[in-house]
């Protein structure tokens, strides 16, 4: 269950954080609440879990000193341990249902008369929670700005640093930081000027009376007393009276930013792939913080001042294909900040560090092609496939023996396929209205059509492009989607003799009769995305890399002669950077066509999800073309932070995770929704094809009947819907749907309103997608909840049937 | 001062860190100790600073109960409290020299028959040390291997985890973590749980004896009696026999790791810019960590196993340039850590997030430049320059009404260009051996020839190239770097004139001789970096720009009437990739000739030196040429992670801390160097130029025999060397100094000799640089220690004089 950020325009809500137990957090609070009631203002404290004996428990002591202040506890017990363990002899809140609970009290709140809120942990900031993990992780959905309790006791500079860098590194903003004098230690001293230096103010307090020795009435009614003048004399501390002040103003101040910041964005920001006229403030996501799959987006659906300012948004398009361990990971930042701690960035000359190397190691182990044994870093697809199309015609044309300077080389594609924006893999594709207006483009290669993979009417299907039934065929039929991919099978058919004999014909053509000479062939292995989510046929795919292989003859007279135990025919480049690292299930999506590509490039879900970082990936033939005595024959191509420490660091535990993940078998539950019923016929070789979308949904949506189409695999889901204008036609598709993405609505309004519909969200959250024209895909990360998809699920079948 | 980092071969070393205060380290370190020496070794304790009564100080403890552990401590003080407070009462020992002091008492144990240590700190992780900085930081360049000794009481999950973050952060490796039990509170438990997911061992102890409360004698021998006798019962539990083999073995998997990383390096990796062939294991650094300016370099210089494995070697390149905040910067990498915890990663399509937004601002006041509004986000300087490519030919394209599809639209630019390795800007560059094999590579412009600045023989001149003599005259000499930027009154000389003329020749003789179309004008302005540190005189960047936009009818005929208020003539881009940010001490190189481009590139320093990150900045005209009804004349460029929250976050606190440096005076006394001295007449609007690297060295430098020329700039030294072939021609030096880059030694040896002779290093640091050709480059950070720098001087005077 998604539960939003807190934030409210009435109510100023606030995680209090100590830096260690017993560090006087609730008395903090009770000088904070009485502050405000004193004020004339409505305060309230709530404690989630309280240990500890019931009648000095800290919201009764709220009760009683806070001069008002309104108290609620939601869970009690006795022991005055860790929750973990006293929640051992009790029932156990889940964790979702305790941020429930407190986002519903909190949002009570808001719409009642008060307006200072304080919601207490327990211990320090990583003591463990009811269900055992730590209080940081736990509550960070809420991400309440922090008031931390520092340590005025010996060693409490110590545990306040490290309390507020745990919270910091979590995305936890600290408001503000309060502590007991201690004229000895001195520790506020110090830490004043610490938090000065971070625009962090501050305060403060007396130590407070000692607690009394004896439980005797007699004690425990001077106890009360001197606590009383504490809290008396404390609460109108005019430190104390300007903190809350501030905190009003710094509340203000954020919602008020957050209202600005589309309309400062429109100004100053130049966005990629966004025709700015007519853009207006209000197409501009607000995106406060990110945790897990979901985004905090700012006003979406907030009415009045009194509803949450944020709203949990199911991060739809995995933040453009890159998410796989979700957003603010705590292990990944962690990963992230040993690296910039160890080594900052160390050039990458002539040098090694254990990220780069260790990276490279578990990259060759997870992509298991016996021919790789070299990896190229870079920064982003675009600059790795740059370097594979460096790599590749620089192989053929050394093998060929062509002069690349006084004549073309082009590439082997497919229509719809897409590299990237830098200009030479912009040549890669085809000519088409979004790269036309690029000056300097110049299409060099030829794209062959292909046929299609899809569910319609609750049938996998193999649609074959009309311009190429003649040569392939018609459609064909499958029994699930695992036989679409049942390659060997497929290959002895009609159907593979068919597209062999179609793609060696058209290239004879090209060679032979145009005169054109090809350098490399380039495919994105099963899924075209930024072409269309095209699910192209793999054997379509396998085909063409069969071809290409078994006739070098094809692209030059004497080729065969000089074939090598390696590639053969061209170099094959995959461009896995969108459909590798398990975004279909698998470490590659080579695999789905058992195909050993020449070179592959990564990224997208290298990091996890975090930073930019990209590697090309070659053969050790393909790496020797360029050893000679010429140094100038070296491959000439690096960037300032190439294989820098932060994002191989994190690389290497995203692929650890996610390959754990696999081993241990996360995805069962979804393998086994897409094991063949019995019912159905199946050889054993049937290849392991699964999503983490039910079967059953794609059954429904396939038969809706407003759609054309619809597939799933791996993370990814794909609803190709019908327009007025007819929708899902294939030639359409290819011309249009890129451009559509970056336009959305632009050829058609049937995935716009789906979007739509999508956008409003059901009771738990809002769904954030992109629509590639009319087809609105959905896309996980690898630890999305089964429950968040369920309720997306149940979103889409409200939506469209 | 640089210290190594502690890593030797016949010494396990580690250093203890706590928790919290009075966590128990030093019966810890008592029983590790003890352990070691009763398994017949030889141990050692090293407390550095002591705070505390006397007769109760660690080292004591370790040498009464620790059998025969050598101990020892370096600063005493009296008080129990936190080393800062104890040193206002007595002389403070620098940090440096407390470093150095504990890594030449490591050194010295190394080569006696010592083969444990323990260095003890005092506190918890953040105490300060007794100059008030977090020790964790203070003890940072060691980077000794951690033992953690995590509280066992209440609270203390909670501070050992966060202890353990604050450790990870700066970069550290925690090996063990050690506790007492307490059957109550269970910390061990779920610590055990939790460190073991992390892969590091937990060993849990007895509690130790209760302390006594009577401090009489007779008390004092039953607490000493109690405590031998736990020493001996837990000193031999089998758990910590086999942490401190693990540890023993780790030490040795360390060193074995270190040894074999070169090879495996060269068997995997493939590396930018590099000719493979002859390649061996010991060409490549192996590079176990970096802090501040230093590498720590494996293996350079140590003979026998007692020596450091470890070596600081400064890194001269910056880090190909990225450099400026420092290596592992706990700045830095908590702002890192913070934005990938509170977004990881947001997708930048219609979205918009604080980081972006704030670092648009920020960058748009650096810049200052009245044109700017707009800022697009890319990952690296190379995709960077091609959107600004694409920008400017766009606006160019639109206001002339050429179809670039139907023609060949050019750049104007200079020699020796260099903009990145995409291909689409290597076509920004003149034709070279560093392009001629790159396969789709057409160069598409044309590039001036230019006069160089250099001090020769003490004096500053300008160098006009043998072939443009007859146009611009000859070589000048100048009063002080200052009066060459003294542009005004430049503009209006004869040289000014002369320029000028020259420039509208040629473009005229383009134009309308050649019948060439020019798209844009890109420029690095003052130093072209990777065509060879080619410092250009600024006069003659300024004439291109004057005579560009004041005569826009060189470009079409009737350009004219079509130039607005902003660009004129063509879109003028900066690429200050390398020269911008503080890298020449100013915000920006445009500064310097005072011409506000249309658009500009800025990347490496931009995140201080931490993470990929480019901008490309556009004036409001630029960006309305993109704007139109038709959605496909958008900006068509991208990347998966455009704006990336931790990328930005990192360059907004880069940008203010740079920013605050130069406001808060922290660069005046270079300053103060470079002032012209009163005997030389100087005008009153003389431009302020000066660099980290000294008058007096390059005065020195500029008359040694083997030197042709030197200057000096910013952060960038340059030294030209004479070679056997007459070195330092200009023309040579343009066609083969990229070249040379990649290939050190290429062309001359001149260079290679003095980089191994820096390589050697002084008494306290190697000295890692990068050579172009002849040229040797050295480069700081904005926060290298004057120190260092002078170290440095020293070393070069000393080689070269």
């Amino acid at each position: 269950m998604a539960v939003g950020a807190g934030l409210w325009r009435s109510l100023r809500a606030h995680q209090v954080y100590g830096a260690n137990t017993d560090v006087g957090k609730t008395i903090v609070s009770t000088v904070l609440c009485r502050a405000v009631q004193q004020e004339r203002r409505r305060a309230a404290f709530l404690k989630p879990v309280s240990t500890g004996a019931l009648n000095d428990a800290d919201d009764r002591h709220l009760a009683k000193f806070g001069e008002g202040t309104l108290t609620k506890c939601l869970y009690q017990f006795d022991e005055p341990v860790s929750p973990h363990i006293a929640a051992k002899q009790k029932a156990i809140p889940r964790d979702e249902d305790l941020l429930a609970s407190i986002h519903q009290t909190l949002s009570g709140w808001a719409q009642s008369d008060i307006d200072f809120a304080l919601v207490e942990t327990a211990g320090g900031v990583h003591s463990p929670g009811p269900n055992g993990n730590s209080q940081a992780d736990l509550y960070r959905p809420l991400r309440l700005p922090i008031v931390l309790v520092a340590d005025s006791r010996l060693g409490g500079i110590s545990s306040s640093i490290s309390a507020y860098e745990s919270l910091l590194l979590r995305g936890y903003d600290i408001q503000s930081v309060l502590l007991f004098r201690d004229d000895y230690y001195q520790n506020h001293e110090y830490l004043r000027d610490y938090f000065n230096k971070k625009s962090i103010p501050l305060v403060h307090l007396p130590v407070p009376p000692a607690r009394p020795d004896a439980v005797d009435a007699d004690s425990q009614r001077r106890d009360e007393e001197s606590m009383a003048k504490y809290y008396g004399q404390v609460s109108r501390e005019s430190e104390i009276l300007r903190l809350l002040e501030e905190a009003s103003l710094k509340n203000a101040e954020r919602i008020q930013r957050l209202e600005e910041m589309a309309g400062r964005a429109r100004d100053v920001i130049w966005y990629p792939f966004t025709q700015h006229q007519g853009m207006q403030a209000k197409d501009i996501t607000v995106i406060d913080s990110a945790h897990d799959d979901f985004f905090q987006t700012f006003g979406s659906g907030s009415a009045s001042s009194s509803d949450s300012a944020l709203r949990p948004t199911f991060d739809g398009s995995a933040s453009w294909w890159t998410q796989g361990l979700g957003h603010g990971n705590p292990d990944l930042s962690l990963s992230a900040a040993y690296a910039a701690g160890r080594y900052g960035h160390v050039m990458f000359a002539g040098a090694v560090h254990e990220p780069a190397l260790a990276l490279a190691d578990r990259l060759l182990k997870t992509l298991d092609n016996p021919r790789f044994t070299k990896v190229f870093y870079t920064d982003n697809g675009s600059t790795g496939m740059e370097v594979a199309v460096k790599m590749g015609l620089r192989a053929s044309c050394a093998r060929y023996g062509w002069d690349a300077s006084q004549e073309q080389i082009s590439i082997l594609g497919l229509k719809g396929s897409y590299h990237g924006d830098t200009i030479g893999v912009m040549d890669c594709s085809e000519p088409s209205t979004f790269n036309q207006k690029v000056e300097w483009y110049r299409g060099r290669g030829h794209w062959f059509d292909f046929p299609l993979v899809k569910m319609v009417n609750g049938t996998w299907k193999i649609e074959i492009p009309a311009e190429l039934r003649e040569d392939l065929g018609s459609d064909v039929e499958f029994e699930s989607l695992g036989s679409v991919f049942d390659l060997e099978r497929r290959l002895a058919s009609d159907s593979g003799q068919r597209y062999k004999q179609y793609i060696r014909r058209t290239i004879e053509d090209l060679v032979q009769k145009q005169g054109m000479k090809f350098g490399a062939l380039i495919l994105e292995p099963v899924i075209l995305g930024a072409g269309g989510m095209l699910f192209c046929d793999p054997l379509f795919q396998r085909c063409l890399t069969d071809v290409v292989r078994d006739h070098p003859e094809l692209f030059a007279p004497d080729a065969s002669a000089k074939s090598s135990p390696s590639w053969s025919g061209l170099p094959v480049i995959f461009d896995e950077v969108f459909t590798g690292l398990y975004r279909l299930g698998r470490p590659t999506s080579a695999s789905f066509l058992s195909v050993h590509p020449d070179i592959a490039v990564n990224a997208k879900l290298l990091t996890g999800g975090l930073i930019p970082l990209c590697t090309t990936v070659a053969s050790q033939e393909i790496f020797d073309t360029f050893s000679s005595p010429e140094k100038s024959d070296a491959l000439l191509h690096g960037h300032s932070y190439t294989a820098h420490a932060v994002g191989c660091t994190v690389a290497v535990d995203s692929l650890r995770t996610m390959s754990d993940m696999q081993q241990n078998g996360a995805w069962d539950n979804y393998q086994a929704d897409w094991q063949p019923t019995k019912s159905v016929a199946v050889s054993q070789s049937t290849p392991d094809v699964w999503s983490v979308w039910s079967q059953g949904l794609l059954q429904d949506l396939s038969r809706a009947a407003s759609v054309e189409s619809v597939f799933a695999i791996g993370t990814v889901l794909s609803i190709s819907l019908l327009d007025s204008q007819g929708g899902g036609k294939f030639d359409r598709i290819l011309q249009t749907q890129f451009l559509a993405d970056i336009f959305p609505g632009y050829t058609s309004t049937a995935g716009k309103d789906l979007q739509q519909s999508l956008a409003a969200g059901g009771d738990q959250f809002n769904v954030h997608s992109r629509v590639l024209g009319n087809i609105l895909y959905l896309m996980s990360s690898v630890t999305s909840k089964p429950e968040s998809l369920r309720e997306m699920e149940a979103l889409l079948r409200s939506s469209l049937m």
